[in-house]
C-alpha cells in the first residue's frame, strides 16, 4: 500500500488535521477529533490516541482520565492529506457521555 | 433516538462543518468533506450529498460530473454537534482517483 509520511500532510492554518477514529472490529465510526504534529507523532510512538484539544487548548491522551484508551491498529490518510482515518481498538465507549460513539444522535432538518 | 436541528450545529468560524461519509452497507469510510448549511438542507431536501469546495470555494454537488452521486440513508451528528456523519449508498467510487474510498493510503512516520 501507498504511504504517506508526515511532511507531505497538509495542516490546516492552525497546525491541525482532522482525524476520523473508527473501530477496526466492527468498523463504526466512533469520533472527530483533531491532532497537530506532536499528538500525531505520540499516537505513532505509542500507538494510544493523542489528540489537540481546541476547546482547551491542550495536548489530550484519549483515555487519560476514563480508561476508555483507543489502541491503534493503522492509520489512513486521504486523497488531499488534508484528513486522517485511524482505526483502533477502543478499550470502553469512547464518547464522554457513555456512548460507544459521540455520533449518536440523528440529524432532523 | 435523539436528534439535533440545523439551530443547534455548530459550525465553524467559515460556515463549515466536517461530514465524514459513510457506506451505509460495508461501513467503509469513504471520504471527509465539508458542509455549509445550504449544502446541508440540498443533501436533505435531494438524499445526495452536496457539500462545500473549500478549494474552489463553490457548492459542490457529490457524483454531478462522475456520475457517483451518494444517496443518503441518514445523517448523525456528535456530542458536541460539531460534526456530521453522512452514512450513504454509494452509486460508485467515493474518490476522485477511482478508489472507493479517499483514505488508501497509510500514514508511515
Amino acid at each position: 500500500m501507498e504511504t504517506v509520511s508526515m511532511q507531505n500532510l497538509r495542516f490546516d492554518a492552525h497546525g491541525l488535521i482532522p482525524a476520523v477514529v473508527q473501530d477496526a472490529e466492527t468498523n463504526q465510526v466512533l469520533m472527530l477529533a483533531y491532532m497537530n504534529a506532536e499528538s500525531l507523532q505520540l499516537t505513532m510512538e505509542t500507538k494510544e490516541t493523542y489528540f489537540w484539544s481546541r476547546s482547551r487548548q491542550e495536548l489530550w491522551h484519549k483515555g487519560a482520565t476514563s480508561g476508555n484508551i483507543q489502541r491503534v491498529v493503522e492509520i489512513r490518510v486521504d486523497c488531499d492529506a488534508d484528513s486522517l482515518l485511524i482505526r483502533v481498538n477502543p478499550e470502553g465507549p469512547s464518547c464522554h457521555t457513555g456512548e460507544q460513539s459521540c455520533f449518536y444522535r440523528a440529524y432532523k432538518s
